[in-house]
């Protein structure tokens, strides 16, 4: 028998893939997005749209104590967007935990063990809470801390960004993806320039398939 | 050498313990204490009266997700504390998961690695996320989502209540006690009936010491 599921959803291309891959696994999907002061916070109406196009209730999660205590290239706009030392400046430290703390909290007040992100290993760039061993420690703490058996699943976690653009055409849906938001400048059409729009775009012509979105 | 810490102090004779312990183990600690909707916001006032006494600097980090997405008797005021079934009605679903989260990213903003909670198995009373094996759990997964050593220090983990009150003499600063805040009722002079006053009145009771607060 199918489970219920939260999905972790940003508005992009990979979480809009997990949401499409959590529809043929999961039952009554729960879709939640975080408004964390980002740049580009026109990904959320991206979200928002998608839920709705699938007709899944979508809540945002307002985390306002990410932008007020981090510094770094997404939640301030007078950081440039780089490659950064040890890490890119667009990493957001502890975002991805706090998301996943925050979603299990959610998921247990519904009695739902089970939650979906799109972090991948694979093309990580550089940030450590994209890999495979944090969501296993992730998942290990999170139902410590509740007693509460949470399955954090990771469809993407060993996919290129080309085999994540495959995986939405065999799941039929490649449509939706016109639908979705990457670029980190928050511009529409996207800036196709920043790290984001460029890992997107090296995927889809790996793939073999045309980005359906708008670039400047 | 001595290294910086944070200290989570919630105003309460557990976090007000640990920060006296931490002053000895560590040099330029930092208090942070958590603003979520408690019922007894008054622990607050508590916190920052007894950083100031010790001349810290001290933040209130104001996390209103949780009042937002859990339903507990310490958020909720409609619901009555009770022991509960499964868990007292006092448990607040990933409270100290979110506080560890938080505290370490505001700890690795400023370099530091050390974070001290007044956490205790002992006395856990049937709260998941004071347990050694959430704290183990939590450190390894903070420290891989930021890729940074961090260390979570939990001096009164297999303390009773009657040791945690001898510690305190032992350092020498049982005098700071009586500013602390410890009923759940958010109630001064405390109700000397909820769980947490309780458990507070036994802990001095056993250790032959007379509580400094005023009770009903």
């Amino acid at each position: 028998m199918k489970e219920p599921a939260i999905v972790l959803h940003s508005g992009g291309q990979d979480s809009t893939t997990c949401l499409v891959w959590a529809l043929k696994k999961f039952k009554k999907i729960h879709v939640i997005s975080f408004d964390y002061g980002q740049r580009h916070k026109t990904e959320l109406s991206a979200a928002g749209a998608i839920a709705k196009k699938l007709g899944l209730p979508h809540k945002t999660i307002k985390l306002p104590v990410i932008k007020e205590l981090t510094k770094n290239a997404l939640t301030d706009k007078t950081i440039k967007i780089t490659a950064g030392k040890n890490f890119p400046s667009t990493f957001v430290d502890g975002r991805n935990a706090l998301f996943l703390n925050v979603a299990a909290i959610y998921a247990k007040q519904k009695g739902i063990k089970n939650l979906v992100t799109g972090v991948c290993q694979t093309d990580y760039s550089g940030y450590p809470d994209c890999r495979e061993d944090f969501i296993r420690s992730m998942q290990k703490t999170l139902s410590l801390a509740m007693d509460f058996p949470f399955k954090i699943h990771t469809p993407l976690m060993f996919l290129t960004k080309a085999e994540s653009v495959k995986l939405m055409g065999k799941l039929g849906r490649l449509d939706l993806l016109k639908y979705t938001h990457t670029c980190y400048e928050g511009m529409r059409p996207a800036c196709g320039k920043c790290p984001a729009c460029k890992l997107r775009l090296k995927g889809f012509k790996e793939a073999g398939i045309i980005d359906p979105i708008p670039y400047n």
